[in-house]
Protein backbone atom coordinates (compact mmCIF):
# COMPACT_ATOMS: atom_id res chain seq x y z
CA UNK A 1 0.00 0.00 0.00
CA UNK A 2 1.52 3.15 -0.53
CA UNK A 3 0.80 5.32 1.66
CA UNK A 4 0.28 8.94 1.64
CA UNK A 5 0.14 12.62 3.56
CA UNK A 6 -3.50 13.56 3.68
CA UNK A 7 -4.59 16.48 5.58
CA UNK A 8 -8.26 16.47 6.69
CA UNK A 9 -9.60 20.04 7.60
CA UNK A 10 -13.46 19.78 9.14
CA UNK A 11 -14.57 17.06 11.35
CA UNK A 12 -17.66 16.89 11.29
CA UNK A 13 -19.60 13.36 10.83
CA UNK A 14 -19.04 13.00 6.99
CA UNK A 15 -15.33 14.95 7.38
CA UNK A 16 -15.10 12.49 10.72
CA UNK A 17 -15.63 9.64 8.35
CA UNK A 18 -13.14 10.92 5.44
CA UNK A 19 -10.39 10.90 7.87
CA UNK A 20 -11.50 7.26 9.29
CA UNK A 21 -11.42 6.15 6.40
CA UNK A 22 -7.81 7.30 5.03
CA UNK A 23 -6.51 6.07 8.34
CA UNK A 24 -8.01 2.75 7.38
CA UNK A 25 -6.29 2.42 4.46
CA UNK A 26 -3.57 2.98 6.37
CA UNK A 27 -2.44 6.98 5.13
CA UNK A 28 -0.38 9.05 7.89
CA UNK A 29 -3.34 11.36 8.53
CA UNK A 30 -3.27 15.10 9.86
CA UNK A 31 -6.46 16.49 11.29
CA UNK A 32 -7.80 19.72 11.94
CA UNK A 33 -10.65 21.04 13.39
CA UNK A 34 -12.01 24.88 14.56
CA UNK A 35 -13.27 22.72 18.22
CA UNK A 36 -10.15 20.41 18.56
CA UNK A 37 -11.89 18.06 20.67
CA UNK A 38 -13.57 16.75 17.41
CA UNK A 39 -9.72 15.13 16.64
CA UNK A 40 -9.53 13.50 19.99
CA UNK A 41 -11.03 9.49 18.44
CA UNK A 42 -8.94 10.16 15.19
CA UNK A 43 -5.62 11.04 17.08
CA UNK A 44 -6.59 7.78 19.03
CA UNK A 45 -6.70 5.96 15.96
CA UNK A 46 -3.25 7.72 14.41
CA UNK A 47 -4.12 10.56 13.36
CA UNK A 48 -1.80 13.92 14.08
CA UNK A 49 -4.10 16.95 15.15
CA UNK A 50 -3.03 20.28 13.74
CA UNK A 51 -3.08 23.58 16.25
CA UNK A 52 -4.02 25.78 13.11
CA UNK A 53 -5.50 24.74 9.92
CA UNK A 54 -1.82 26.18 8.33
CA UNK A 55 -0.14 23.74 10.10
CA UNK A 56 -2.79 20.67 8.20
CA UNK A 57 -2.09 22.51 5.19
CA UNK A 58 1.40 22.24 5.08
CA UNK A 59 1.74 18.87 6.32
CA UNK A 60 0.16 16.88 3.44
CA UNK A 61 0.24 17.65 -0.51
CA UNK A 62 -3.10 16.76 -0.95
CA UNK A 63 -5.88 18.47 1.72
CA UNK A 64 -9.09 17.10 1.98
CA UNK A 65 -11.98 19.83 2.95
CA UNK A 66 -15.04 19.06 4.43
CA UNK A 67 -16.84 22.28 6.32
CA UNK A 68 -20.38 23.44 6.84
CA UNK A 69 -20.16 25.60 3.57
CA UNK A 70 -18.67 27.88 1.41
CA UNK A 71 -18.34 30.69 3.63
CA UNK A 72 -16.77 28.44 6.01
CA UNK A 73 -14.38 27.19 3.73
CA UNK A 74 -13.97 30.31 2.75
CA UNK A 75 -13.03 31.81 6.21
CA UNK A 76 -10.85 28.85 7.00
CA UNK A 77 -8.17 28.84 3.89
CA UNK A 78 -7.94 32.66 3.30
CA UNK A 79 -5.59 33.83 6.13
CA UNK A 80 -3.29 31.14 4.80
CA UNK A 81 -2.89 31.78 1.22
CA UNK A 82 0.83 31.75 1.84
CA UNK A 83 1.35 27.90 2.13
CA UNK A 84 -0.99 26.97 -0.70
CA UNK A 85 0.82 26.45 -3.80
CA UNK A 86 1.82 23.30 -4.53
CA UNK A 87 -1.09 21.49 -2.96
CA UNK A 88 -4.32 20.09 -3.96
CA UNK A 89 -7.30 21.13 -2.53
CA UNK A 90 -10.30 18.10 -2.86
CA UNK A 91 -13.37 20.37 -1.73
CA UNK A 92 -16.26 17.86 -0.89
CA UNK A 93 -17.96 20.82 1.06
CA UNK A 94 -21.76 20.56 0.00
CA UNK A 95 -21.82 24.26 -1.87
CA UNK A 96 -22.93 25.41 -5.16
CA UNK A 97 -21.82 24.82 -9.18
CA UNK A 98 -21.07 28.86 -9.06
CA UNK A 99 -19.50 28.64 -5.38
CA UNK A 100 -17.23 25.79 -6.91
CA UNK A 101 -16.01 27.72 -10.25
CA UNK A 102 -15.11 30.55 -8.17
CA UNK A 103 -13.27 28.60 -5.38
CA UNK A 104 -11.41 26.54 -8.16
CA UNK A 105 -10.40 30.73 -9.78
CA UNK A 106 -9.18 31.08 -6.37
CA UNK A 107 -7.33 28.26 -5.44
CA UNK A 108 -5.35 28.95 -9.17
CA UNK A 109 -4.68 32.36 -8.08
CA UNK A 110 -2.68 30.82 -5.60
CA UNK A 111 -1.00 28.30 -6.90
CA UNK A 112 -3.47 25.24 -5.68
CA UNK A 113 -4.59 22.34 -7.39
CA UNK A 114 -8.62 22.26 -6.94
CA UNK A 115 -10.94 19.33 -7.14
CA UNK A 116 -14.07 19.93 -6.36
CA UNK A 117 -16.31 16.74 -5.40
CA UNK A 118 -19.97 15.88 -4.09
CA UNK A 119 -20.46 12.86 -1.61
CA UNK A 120 -23.04 10.62 -3.08
CA UNK A 121 -23.37 8.82 0.60
CA UNK A 122 -24.10 9.73 3.91
CA UNK A 123 -20.88 9.62 6.82
CA UNK A 124 -21.64 5.98 7.34
CA UNK A 125 -21.75 4.97 4.37
CA UNK A 126 -17.98 5.99 3.30
CA UNK A 127 -15.85 3.51 2.65
CA UNK A 128 -18.47 1.18 1.69
CA UNK A 129 -19.43 -0.18 -1.44
CA UNK A 130 -22.49 1.62 -1.48
CA UNK A 131 -21.07 4.98 -1.32
CA UNK A 132 -19.83 7.40 -4.58
CA UNK A 133 -18.22 10.50 -5.21
CA UNK A 134 -18.40 12.58 -8.02
CA UNK A 135 -15.14 15.21 -9.01
CA UNK A 136 -14.35 17.67 -11.52
CA UNK A 137 -11.46 20.19 -11.94
CA UNK A 138 -8.32 18.92 -13.70
CA UNK A 139 -7.54 15.79 -14.61
CA UNK A 140 -3.85 15.33 -14.02
CA UNK A 141 -4.69 16.19 -10.22
CA UNK A 142 -7.92 13.72 -10.48
CA UNK A 143 -5.43 11.21 -11.64
CA UNK A 144 -2.70 11.90 -9.12
CA UNK A 145 -4.75 11.43 -6.39
CA UNK A 146 -7.44 9.02 -7.71
CA UNK A 147 -6.08 6.27 -5.57
CA UNK A 148 -6.54 7.65 -2.24
CA UNK A 149 -9.37 9.32 -2.84
CA UNK A 150 -10.76 5.90 -3.83
CA UNK A 151 -10.84 4.74 -0.22
CA UNK A 152 -14.12 7.12 0.05
CA UNK A 153 -16.30 5.56 -1.90
CA UNK A 154 -16.44 4.29 -5.97
CA UNK A 155 -14.75 8.11 -7.50
CA UNK A 156 -16.41 9.34 -10.93
CA UNK A 157 -14.81 12.32 -12.72
CA UNK A 158 -16.96 14.64 -14.86
CA UNK A 159 -14.30 16.46 -16.39
CA UNK A 160 -12.28 19.74 -16.01
CA UNK A 161 -15.15 22.00 -15.46
CA UNK A 162 -14.73 22.81 -11.74
CA UNK A 163 -18.88 23.35 -11.11
CA UNK A 164 -19.81 19.89 -12.84
CA UNK A 165 -20.04 17.85 -9.56
CA UNK A 166 -21.67 19.76 -7.85
CA UNK A 167 -24.08 20.56 -10.36
CA UNK A 168 -24.23 16.79 -10.71
CA UNK A 169 -24.47 16.60 -7.03
CA UNK A 170 -27.26 18.48 -6.63
CA UNK A 171 -29.28 17.04 -9.72
CA UNK A 172 -29.40 13.42 -8.27
CA UNK A 173 -30.33 15.50 -4.88
CA UNK A 174 -33.41 16.56 -7.00
CA UNK A 175 -33.90 13.14 -7.99
CA UNK A 176 -34.18 11.69 -4.69
CA UNK A 177 -36.19 14.67 -3.69
CA UNK A 178 -38.76 13.87 -6.09
CA UNK A 179 -39.03 10.15 -5.13
CA UNK A 180 -39.83 11.36 -1.26
CA UNK A 181 -42.12 14.07 -2.36
CA UNK A 182 -43.95 11.80 -4.10
CA UNK A 183 -44.29 9.02 -1.65
CA UNK A 184 -44.97 11.20 0.87
CA UNK A 185 -48.18 12.48 -1.02
CA UNK A 186 -48.89 8.25 -1.97
CA UNK A 187 -48.97 7.89 1.72
CA UNK A 188 -50.89 10.67 2.96
CA UNK A 189 -53.54 9.40 1.14
CA UNK A 190 -53.02 6.02 2.03
CA UNK A 191 -53.10 6.67 5.77
CA UNK A 192 -56.30 8.85 5.33
CA UNK A 193 -58.35 5.77 4.81
CA UNK A 194 -56.52 4.37 7.90
CA UNK A 195 -54.45 1.98 5.39
CA UNK A 196 -50.94 1.04 6.96
CA UNK A 197 -48.42 2.74 4.83
CA UNK A 198 -46.53 -0.56 5.83
CA UNK A 199 -48.68 -2.53 3.76
CA UNK A 200 -48.68 -0.55 0.73
CA UNK A 201 -45.20 0.86 0.38
CA UNK A 202 -43.87 -2.79 -1.17
CA UNK A 203 -46.13 -2.28 -3.86
CA UNK A 204 -44.96 1.44 -4.22
CA UNK A 205 -41.38 0.05 -4.00
CA UNK A 206 -42.34 -2.60 -6.66
CA UNK A 207 -43.52 0.54 -8.61
CA UNK A 208 -40.61 2.71 -7.95
CA UNK A 209 -38.73 0.18 -9.61
CA UNK A 210 -40.56 0.30 -13.24
CA UNK A 211 -39.30 3.69 -13.05
CA UNK A 212 -35.65 3.59 -12.81
CA UNK A 213 -35.00 3.40 -16.20
CA UNK A 214 -37.70 6.34 -16.90
CA UNK A 215 -34.78 8.83 -16.93
CA UNK A 216 -32.92 7.21 -19.74
CA UNK A 217 -36.12 7.21 -22.38
CA UNK A 218 -36.36 10.80 -21.30
CA UNK A 219 -32.80 12.11 -22.03
CA UNK A 220 -33.10 10.32 -25.12
CA UNK A 221 -36.04 12.88 -25.89
CA UNK A 222 -34.27 16.01 -24.19
CA UNK A 223 -31.10 15.42 -26.42
CA UNK A 224 -33.02 14.92 -29.45
CA UNK A 225 -35.49 17.85 -29.04
CA UNK A 226 -38.60 15.44 -30.07
CA UNK A 227 -41.05 14.88 -27.76
CA UNK A 228 -43.75 13.58 -29.81
CA UNK A 229 -42.82 9.99 -31.37
CA UNK A 230 -44.24 6.87 -30.15
CA UNK A 231 -46.15 8.97 -27.02
CA UNK A 232 -48.13 6.30 -25.45
CA UNK A 233 -49.52 8.30 -23.10
CA UNK A 234 -49.93 11.84 -24.29
CA UNK A 235 -49.45 15.11 -22.20
CA UNK A 236 -53.12 15.97 -22.77
CA UNK A 237 -54.32 12.97 -21.77
CA UNK A 238 -51.90 12.79 -18.60
CA UNK A 239 -52.77 16.64 -17.34
CA UNK A 240 -56.65 16.34 -17.91
CA UNK A 241 -56.38 12.81 -15.42
CA UNK A 242 -54.28 14.61 -13.23
CA UNK A 243 -57.45 16.20 -11.72
CA UNK A 244 -58.09 13.02 -9.99
CA UNK A 245 -55.18 13.49 -8.00
CA UNK A 246 -56.76 16.75 -6.58
CA UNK A 247 -59.80 15.45 -6.45
CA UNK A 248 -59.13 12.96 -4.07
CA UNK A 249 -56.99 14.93 -2.17
CA UNK A 250 -59.93 17.14 -1.22
CA UNK A 251 -62.16 13.71 -0.81
CA UNK A 252 -59.41 12.22 1.23
CA UNK A 253 -58.69 15.61 3.37
CA UNK A 254 -55.16 16.01 2.78
CA UNK A 255 -52.72 18.21 0.91
CA UNK A 256 -52.01 18.16 -2.77
CA UNK A 257 -49.73 20.49 -2.48
CA UNK A 258 -46.36 18.28 -3.34
CA UNK A 259 -48.00 17.54 -6.74
CA UNK A 260 -49.27 21.12 -8.41
CA UNK A 261 -46.24 22.59 -9.47
CA UNK A 262 -46.20 19.53 -12.04
CA UNK A 263 -49.64 19.94 -12.56
CA UNK A 264 -48.99 24.00 -13.39
CA UNK A 265 -45.99 23.04 -15.95
CA UNK A 266 -47.95 20.13 -17.46
CA UNK A 267 -50.79 22.28 -18.29
CA UNK A 268 -49.07 25.20 -19.53
CA UNK A 269 -47.10 22.82 -21.90
CA UNK A 270 -50.52 21.98 -23.12
CA UNK A 271 -51.94 25.61 -23.67
CA UNK A 272 -48.73 25.69 -25.48
CA UNK A 273 -49.87 23.18 -28.18
CA UNK A 274 -47.83 20.20 -26.81
CA UNK A 275 -50.80 18.33 -25.64
CA UNK A 276 -49.92 15.48 -27.68
CA UNK A 277 -46.50 14.84 -27.00
CA UNK A 278 -44.78 13.08 -24.08
CA UNK A 279 -44.75 14.92 -20.24
CA UNK A 280 -40.88 14.71 -21.04
CA UNK A 281 -40.83 18.17 -23.21
CA UNK A 282 -42.23 20.07 -19.66
CA UNK A 283 -38.62 20.08 -18.85
CA UNK A 284 -38.30 23.14 -21.87
CA UNK A 285 -40.36 24.89 -19.38
CA UNK A 286 -37.67 25.10 -16.68
CA UNK A 287 -35.33 27.25 -18.75
CA UNK A 288 -35.58 30.77 -18.09
CA UNK B 1 -59.76 -23.11 -20.92
CA UNK B 2 -62.94 -21.67 -19.15
CA UNK B 3 -64.56 -19.77 -21.96
CA UNK B 4 -66.66 -17.04 -20.34
CA UNK B 5 -69.22 -14.46 -21.71
CA UNK B 6 -67.68 -11.04 -21.01
CA UNK B 7 -68.55 -7.50 -22.05
CA UNK B 8 -66.92 -4.21 -22.47
CA UNK B 9 -67.95 -0.71 -22.78
CA UNK B 10 -65.74 1.81 -24.40
CA UNK B 11 -63.33 0.71 -26.72
CA UNK B 12 -60.78 3.96 -26.43
CA UNK B 13 -56.95 2.53 -26.98
CA UNK B 14 -57.31 0.57 -23.18
CA UNK B 15 -60.97 -0.84 -23.52
CA UNK B 16 -59.68 -1.76 -26.84
CA UNK B 17 -56.93 -3.60 -25.78
CA UNK B 18 -58.68 -5.10 -22.69
CA UNK B 19 -61.02 -6.47 -25.06
CA UNK B 20 -58.38 -7.71 -27.48
CA UNK B 21 -56.94 -9.74 -24.38
CA UNK B 22 -59.83 -11.30 -23.46
CA UNK B 23 -60.25 -12.52 -27.49
CA UNK B 24 -56.71 -13.25 -27.23
CA UNK B 25 -57.56 -15.80 -24.36
CA UNK B 26 -60.70 -17.29 -25.93
CA UNK B 27 -63.24 -15.62 -24.51
CA UNK B 28 -66.68 -14.91 -26.13
CA UNK B 29 -66.37 -10.93 -25.66
CA UNK B 30 -69.50 -8.64 -26.75
CA UNK B 31 -68.26 -5.31 -27.24
CA UNK B 32 -70.06 -1.36 -27.24
CA UNK B 33 -68.42 2.15 -27.63
CA UNK B 34 -70.37 5.12 -28.47
CA UNK B 35 -69.08 5.64 -32.13
CA UNK B 36 -69.25 1.73 -33.33
CA UNK B 37 -66.83 1.94 -35.99
CA UNK B 38 -63.99 1.60 -32.59
CA UNK B 39 -65.15 -1.78 -32.72
CA UNK B 40 -64.71 -3.10 -36.41
CA UNK B 41 -61.12 -4.64 -35.47
CA UNK B 42 -62.18 -6.44 -32.37
CA UNK B 43 -65.57 -7.52 -34.58
CA UNK B 44 -62.92 -8.88 -37.41
CA UNK B 45 -60.80 -10.60 -34.30
CA UNK B 46 -64.37 -12.29 -33.47
CA UNK B 47 -65.91 -9.94 -31.11
CA UNK B 48 -69.55 -9.78 -31.36
CA UNK B 49 -70.97 -5.80 -31.62
CA UNK B 50 -73.53 -4.54 -29.42
CA UNK B 51 -75.80 -1.99 -30.50
CA UNK B 52 -76.35 -0.62 -27.54
CA UNK B 53 -75.40 -1.21 -24.09
CA UNK B 54 -78.03 -2.47 -22.70
CA UNK B 55 -77.44 -5.38 -25.12
CA UNK B 56 -73.90 -5.33 -24.40
CA UNK B 57 -74.83 -5.52 -20.66
CA UNK B 58 -77.29 -8.33 -21.37
CA UNK B 59 -75.19 -10.58 -23.34
CA UNK B 60 -72.85 -11.03 -20.28
CA UNK B 61 -72.92 -11.80 -16.61
CA UNK B 62 -69.28 -9.74 -16.81
CA UNK B 63 -69.35 -6.47 -17.78
CA UNK B 64 -66.25 -4.52 -18.06
CA UNK B 65 -66.69 -0.83 -18.29
CA UNK B 66 -63.63 1.39 -19.33
CA UNK B 67 -64.82 4.67 -20.36
CA UNK B 68 -63.03 8.49 -20.08
CA UNK B 69 -64.22 9.52 -16.57
CA UNK B 70 -67.36 8.58 -14.44
CA UNK B 71 -69.55 11.28 -16.07
CA UNK B 72 -69.58 9.00 -18.95
CA UNK B 73 -69.82 6.10 -16.82
CA UNK B 74 -73.15 7.38 -15.50
CA UNK B 75 -74.28 8.54 -19.04
CA UNK B 76 -73.94 5.31 -20.10
CA UNK B 77 -75.09 2.87 -17.58
CA UNK B 78 -78.12 5.05 -16.01
CA UNK B 79 -80.57 4.31 -18.73
CA UNK B 80 -80.35 0.49 -18.34
CA UNK B 81 -81.00 0.20 -14.52
CA UNK B 82 -83.35 -2.86 -14.88
CA UNK B 83 -80.64 -4.81 -17.10
CA UNK B 84 -78.07 -4.59 -14.18
CA UNK B 85 -79.48 -7.49 -11.86
CA UNK B 86 -77.27 -10.25 -11.34
CA UNK B 87 -74.44 -8.63 -13.36
CA UNK B 88 -70.34 -8.19 -12.11
CA UNK B 89 -69.48 -4.59 -13.49
CA UNK B 90 -66.04 -4.40 -13.07
CA UNK B 91 -65.27 -0.43 -13.88
CA UNK B 92 -61.82 -0.14 -14.78
CA UNK B 93 -62.02 3.97 -15.60
CA UNK B 94 -59.52 6.38 -14.45
CA UNK B 95 -61.31 8.35 -11.13
CA UNK B 96 -61.56 9.02 -7.48
CA UNK B 97 -62.12 6.75 -4.56
CA UNK B 98 -64.99 8.97 -3.33
CA UNK B 99 -66.65 8.33 -7.30
CA UNK B 100 -65.67 4.51 -7.10
CA UNK B 101 -67.73 4.20 -3.39
CA UNK B 102 -70.75 5.63 -5.17
CA UNK B 103 -70.82 4.01 -8.01
CA UNK B 104 -70.28 0.72 -5.71
CA UNK B 105 -73.38 1.86 -3.90
CA UNK B 106 -75.12 3.00 -6.63
CA UNK B 107 -74.76 -0.48 -8.31
CA UNK B 108 -75.67 -2.58 -5.40
CA UNK B 109 -79.09 -0.70 -5.51
CA UNK B 110 -79.69 -2.12 -8.71
CA UNK B 111 -78.53 -5.94 -7.59
CA UNK B 112 -74.90 -5.97 -9.30
CA UNK B 113 -71.52 -6.74 -8.02
CA UNK B 114 -69.38 -4.30 -8.18
CA UNK B 115 -65.67 -4.13 -8.28
CA UNK B 116 -63.42 -1.08 -9.01
CA UNK B 117 -60.00 -1.13 -10.65
CA UNK B 118 -57.07 0.59 -11.27
CA UNK B 119 -54.74 -0.26 -14.19
CA UNK B 120 -51.29 0.53 -13.28
CA UNK B 121 -49.90 0.44 -17.39
CA UNK B 122 -50.57 1.78 -20.39
CA UNK B 123 -52.63 0.19 -23.12
CA UNK B 124 -49.43 -1.91 -24.90
CA UNK B 125 -48.68 -3.62 -21.85
CA UNK B 126 -51.98 -5.13 -21.25
CA UNK B 127 -51.83 -8.78 -21.40
CA UNK B 128 -47.96 -8.46 -20.77
CA UNK B 129 -46.35 -9.00 -17.72
CA UNK B 130 -45.50 -5.78 -17.07
CA UNK B 131 -48.85 -5.36 -16.28
CA UNK B 132 -50.78 -5.53 -12.81
CA UNK B 133 -54.26 -4.06 -11.79
CA UNK B 134 -55.32 -3.38 -8.81
CA UNK B 135 -59.20 -4.75 -7.54
CA UNK B 136 -61.28 -3.44 -4.39
CA UNK B 137 -65.09 -4.55 -3.76
CA UNK B 138 -66.51 -7.63 -2.35
CA UNK B 139 -63.93 -10.59 -2.63
CA UNK B 140 -66.98 -13.34 -3.57
CA UNK B 141 -66.76 -10.98 -6.92
CA UNK B 142 -63.36 -10.86 -7.41
CA UNK B 143 -62.77 -14.48 -6.68
CA UNK B 144 -65.66 -15.50 -9.07
CA UNK B 145 -64.07 -14.01 -11.96
CA UNK B 146 -60.30 -13.84 -11.10
CA UNK B 147 -59.11 -16.25 -13.71
CA UNK B 148 -60.82 -14.00 -16.38
CA UNK B 149 -59.16 -10.81 -15.13
CA UNK B 150 -56.07 -12.02 -14.89
CA UNK B 151 -55.49 -11.99 -19.10
CA UNK B 152 -54.89 -7.83 -18.29
CA UNK B 153 -52.70 -8.63 -16.10
CA UNK B 154 -51.70 -9.68 -12.60
CA UNK B 155 -54.67 -8.79 -10.52
CA UNK B 156 -53.78 -7.97 -7.13
CA UNK B 157 -56.91 -7.52 -4.62
CA UNK B 158 -57.08 -4.89 -2.01
CA UNK B 159 -60.30 -5.38 -0.13
CA UNK B 160 -63.38 -4.82 -0.04
CA UNK B 161 -63.61 -0.63 0.32
CA UNK B 162 -64.57 -0.20 -2.84
CA UNK B 163 -62.64 2.96 -3.40
CA UNK B 164 -59.38 1.41 -2.35
CA UNK B 165 -58.05 0.43 -5.85
CA UNK B 166 -58.73 3.89 -6.88
CA UNK B 167 -56.65 5.29 -4.37
CA UNK B 168 -53.77 3.33 -4.54
CA UNK B 169 -53.36 3.74 -8.26
CA UNK B 170 -53.20 7.43 -7.64
CA UNK B 171 -50.58 6.93 -4.50
CA UNK B 172 -48.69 4.61 -7.22
CA UNK B 173 -49.27 7.28 -10.28
CA UNK B 174 -47.89 10.73 -7.57
CA UNK B 175 -44.92 8.40 -7.05
CA UNK B 176 -44.54 8.25 -10.73
CA UNK B 177 -44.86 12.20 -11.02
CA UNK B 178 -42.72 12.97 -8.09
CA UNK B 179 -39.77 10.64 -9.63
CA UNK B 180 -40.78 12.58 -13.06
CA UNK B 181 -40.89 15.98 -11.34
CA UNK B 182 -37.41 15.12 -9.62
CA UNK B 183 -35.59 14.06 -12.67
CA UNK B 184 -36.64 16.90 -15.10
CA UNK B 185 -35.74 19.08 -12.31
CA UNK B 186 -32.25 16.97 -12.84
CA UNK B 187 -31.92 17.26 -16.35
CA UNK B 188 -32.82 21.20 -16.71
CA UNK B 189 -29.46 21.41 -14.39
CA UNK B 190 -27.73 19.16 -16.54
CA UNK B 191 -28.69 20.88 -19.76
CA UNK B 192 -28.00 24.60 -18.39
CA UNK B 193 -24.00 23.99 -18.23
CA UNK B 194 -24.75 22.64 -22.12
CA UNK B 195 -24.19 18.87 -20.76
CA UNK B 196 -25.99 15.72 -22.14
CA UNK B 197 -28.59 14.56 -20.80
CA UNK B 198 -28.35 11.24 -22.11
CA UNK B 199 -24.97 10.87 -20.19
CA UNK B 200 -25.91 11.60 -17.42
CA UNK B 201 -29.11 9.51 -17.18
CA UNK B 202 -27.34 6.24 -16.47
CA UNK B 203 -25.94 8.06 -13.37
CA UNK B 204 -29.72 9.07 -12.22
CA UNK B 205 -31.04 5.74 -13.13
CA UNK B 206 -28.55 4.01 -11.09
CA UNK B 207 -29.10 6.75 -7.81
CA UNK B 208 -32.65 6.25 -8.07
CA UNK B 209 -32.16 2.43 -7.98
CA UNK B 210 -30.91 3.01 -4.56
CA UNK B 211 -34.47 4.86 -3.46
CA UNK B 212 -36.39 2.12 -4.76
CA UNK B 213 -36.65 0.84 -1.24
CA UNK B 214 -37.03 4.34 0.45
CA UNK B 215 -40.88 3.78 1.08
CA UNK B 216 -40.10 0.20 2.96
CA UNK B 217 -38.36 2.28 5.76
CA UNK B 218 -40.35 5.49 5.52
CA UNK B 219 -43.64 3.40 6.16
CA UNK B 220 -41.56 1.54 9.11
CA UNK B 221 -41.69 5.03 10.67
CA UNK B 222 -45.34 6.65 9.67
CA UNK B 223 -46.97 3.53 10.89
CA UNK B 224 -45.05 3.42 14.24
CA UNK B 225 -45.36 7.58 14.61
CA UNK B 226 -41.76 7.98 15.41
CA UNK B 227 -39.60 10.25 12.94
CA UNK B 228 -36.70 10.42 15.75
CA UNK B 229 -34.94 7.15 15.75
CA UNK B 230 -31.25 6.26 14.21
CA UNK B 231 -31.72 9.64 12.36
CA UNK B 232 -28.78 10.36 9.71
CA UNK B 233 -29.01 12.63 7.75
CA UNK B 234 -31.53 15.03 10.13
CA UNK B 235 -34.63 17.54 8.55
CA UNK B 236 -32.68 20.60 9.85
CA UNK B 237 -29.20 19.80 8.02
CA UNK B 238 -31.85 18.99 4.71
CA UNK B 239 -33.70 22.14 5.03
CA UNK B 240 -30.76 24.17 4.94
CA UNK B 241 -28.94 22.34 2.40
CA UNK B 242 -31.80 22.93 0.54
CA UNK B 243 -30.89 26.42 -0.47
CA UNK B 244 -28.19 24.94 -2.55
CA UNK B 245 -30.77 23.86 -5.18
CA UNK B 246 -32.58 27.65 -5.23
CA UNK B 247 -29.07 29.18 -5.48
CA UNK B 248 -27.41 26.76 -8.20
CA UNK B 249 -31.68 27.50 -10.24
CA UNK B 250 -30.62 30.97 -9.90
CA UNK B 251 -27.34 30.49 -10.76
CA UNK B 252 -27.84 28.63 -13.86
CA UNK B 253 -30.92 30.54 -15.50
CA UNK B 254 -33.82 27.60 -14.67
CA UNK B 255 -36.64 27.57 -12.26
CA UNK B 256 -36.95 25.40 -9.39
CA UNK B 257 -40.24 25.36 -8.75
CA UNK B 258 -40.22 21.89 -8.71
CA UNK B 259 -38.85 21.48 -5.52
CA UNK B 260 -40.27 24.34 -3.86
CA UNK B 261 -43.61 22.50 -2.26
CA UNK B 262 -41.16 19.78 -0.06
CA UNK B 263 -38.88 22.50 0.91
CA UNK B 264 -41.75 24.76 2.15
CA UNK B 265 -43.40 21.74 3.90
CA UNK B 266 -39.22 20.79 5.98
CA UNK B 267 -39.55 24.38 6.75
CA UNK B 268 -42.25 24.45 8.49
CA UNK B 269 -41.78 21.03 10.04
CA UNK B 270 -38.59 22.60 11.21
CA UNK B 271 -40.29 25.34 12.82
CA UNK B 272 -42.82 22.65 14.10
CA UNK B 273 -39.35 21.51 16.18
CA UNK B 274 -38.91 18.58 14.37
CA UNK B 275 -35.28 19.39 12.81
CA UNK B 276 -33.40 16.58 14.51
CA UNK B 277 -36.21 13.77 13.12
CA UNK B 278 -36.04 12.09 9.83
CA UNK B 279 -37.71 14.16 6.37
CA UNK B 280 -40.30 11.21 6.65
CA UNK B 281 -42.17 13.15 9.51
CA UNK B 282 -42.85 15.78 6.35
CA UNK B 283 -46.10 13.57 6.04
CA UNK B 284 -47.80 14.69 8.79
CA UNK B 285 -48.10 18.23 7.14
CA UNK B 286 -50.25 16.41 4.55
CA UNK B 287 -53.44 16.18 6.56
CA UNK B 288 -55.52 18.85 6.47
Amino acid sequence: MNQKAVSVLGLGDMGAALAGALLAAGHRVTVWNRTAAKAEPLVARGATSADTAADAIVASELVVVCLLDYDSVGQVLAPHTDVLAGRTLVNLTNGTPGQAREMAAWAADHGADYLDGGIMAVPPMIATPSAFVLYSGPSGAFETWRTVLDVFGESRYLGDDAGAAALQDLALLSGMYGVIAGALHAFALVRSTGGSTREFAPLLSEWLQGMVTWPVAAAEQIDAGDYGENVVSNLGMQAAGFANHFIAAEEQGISAELLRPLHELMQRRVADGHGHEDVVGVVELLKR
